[in-house]
């Protein structure tokens, strides 16, 4: 089993790779080859097999027919820019995450023209493809209403592959991932970066700012959840989707506050009152137009699970990103 | 006020075209200039003011911005190849049906970087859209589920609008036409031509053959009603929309017994007598994934209206194709 992820050198491709690497299987089979790509030079990696690491634009002539030429079995897809610049500069958003993404689909299916070639290929959208007025509950057949240009970029996306697969070209499938804390790293200057830095940076005794209400309801799954959706949807027996190939994840949906009240629980009243509240209404209208709260009865149908608790949350970041200690 | 009408030679264009003769007017203002484009040449009119016709392709290098550069105020496209040559030939669907509607929005976009431009674009979507499975009556805020190369086209081109639109690059509206019944000319090799055919053919005298069962049941309006809704597209107040710039159009649900007997009442047995019924099973199943209704709340409260009665569909093709008279 050969394994190509574009996208590796991401926080989640990262993670990913080091998930596929620990179990050394995928859907019953042991990895035998991993090519890892990212707009940057991926890390090596410390596997028994050949790895071949490639910094590549996937927008750019040419590398999308390179990426498919490896012949890899499975492809995860993961590669884009994010929201915010992709709302800052239209044209870069519509070529990163749209035109990269029809390139790669339409290589793949040239690949398959000249010898036999189905790869499942595992695509992550986004919530963003839903933008307000919606039901409290978005369930699985809402139209996609994105209200960004990424959301536009990554719903685009999901009908190509819905299309490349219904036409035998490929084997897609796509995951509407929930946002992802707690983020690791440093605090980003991402609209939703707060729903992560109030919790990250408390738990290593730094003050963090919370520009919203607590009222705020959002949508979540750890990064943990993020990389078991994806090999998930690599191993799932894709007949069972249809046509219709992405599915919204399965999540948390929760509010600001008791993302506090878990965050009390788990690392006490020291870390909370780290947490300063200085309301930045710009934040707070960008916020009012995201989900709020899904219903995703296909993907838990289909065997995707997520967390159920904010403070498993937490845990899991103590755990994978602090050797399990609270510190400060 | 400057017409620009992309698709003028199709059987909608001729049909636009000469409605918007017939008033001279648009959104409250005299009409001043046609421009005329199609694949093929279309035919000239006859107009008091200048009327430029233009054989393009849209979809070839430079044509959108030739087009684009007319600064037409209110813009028609209708182009597209149909359904079945898009399955047919994937290369050619999405090179005419979607980098062709992109090139154009595209070209506007680059027109109002040089001077400020806003032109509305009125662009004719699809009920292939949608594909099964779906309720009984398709609601405003139902996913798109193309199940085919054409519907995928088309439902991106509408994210495309939305987003275009969203930013201020065009005022663009998007209508979902339904199946258009009675369709004039000679029977074609559409799966959806019999729902015309059995009407059209008995009509003057032709017989007509009936591949499915009389129990189908689909969403129709006629030339007339689709030529209302693209003129009412061009006059309304588009803040009404929100960002969500495509409407289903509102339409007739019915089925292919009831259109028989509409038929037989405004025709008499004589007509009915000849439809023969060839059961066609790949008709059949081809019909299955059809939309059958829609509960189109949105586009009806913003004015837009459709034949109420088949009786009505029937009379409208008698007094516009058949100059008032049943033949036969």
């Amino acid at each position: 089993m050969h394994i190509l992820i574009i996208g590796a050198a991401g926080m989640v491709g990262r993670k990913l790779t080091a998930g596929l690497l620990k179990t050394g299987r995928l859907a019953g089979k042991d990895i035998e080859k991993f090519t890892l790509a990212d707009v940057i030079q991926p890390s090596g990696i410390d596997f028994k097999g050949p790895v071949e690491t490639l910094a590549i634009d996937l927008s750019a002539p040419g590398a999308a027919v390179t990426l498919a030429a490896k012949r890899a079995d499975v492809i995860f897809h993961l590669a884009a820019i994010v929201s915010g610049e992709a709302e800052a500069d239209f044209d870069k958003g519509y070529r990163i995450n749209l035109d990269g993404t029809r390139y790669l689909l339409e290589a793949i299916r040239q690949e398959g023209i000249k010898a036999p070639y189905l790869p499942r290929l595992v695509f992550t959208s986004s919530i963003g493809v839903f933008g307000a007025p919606f039901p409290e509950a978005i369930g699985d057949e809402f139209a996609l209403t994105p209200l960004t240009s990424y959301g536009t970029q990554k719903a685009i996306c999901e009908l190509l592959l819905n299309d490349y697969s219904r036409k035998g070209f490929v084997d897609g499938i796509g995951i509407r991932l929930p946002t992802i804390v707690i983020r690791p790293g440093k605090p980003n200057l991402a609209a939703s970066g707060f729903f992560s830095n109030i919790l990250r940076e408390p738990l290593v005794g730094q003050e963090a700012i919370l520009p919203v209400s607590k009222d705020v309801r959002h949508w979540f799954a750890s990064p943990r959840a993020a990389v078991g959706f994806l090999i998930h949807a690599a191993e799932i027996d894709t007949n069972r989707l249809g046509w219709r190939r992405t599915l919204s994840a399965p999540g948390l949906s929760t509010t600001v506050g008791a993302e506090i009240e878990a965050l009390r629980r788990v690392a006490g009243e020291k870390a909370v009152k780290l947490i300063r509240e200085v309301p930045d209404p710009k934040i707070d209208k960008i916020v009012e137009g995201w989900p709020r709260n899904f219903a995703t009865k296909r993907a838990e149908s289909l065997g995707f699970v997520a967390e159920t608790s904010f403070d498993e949350i937490i845990r899991i970041h103590i755990e994978d990103e602090l050797g399990g200690k609270i510190g400060g």
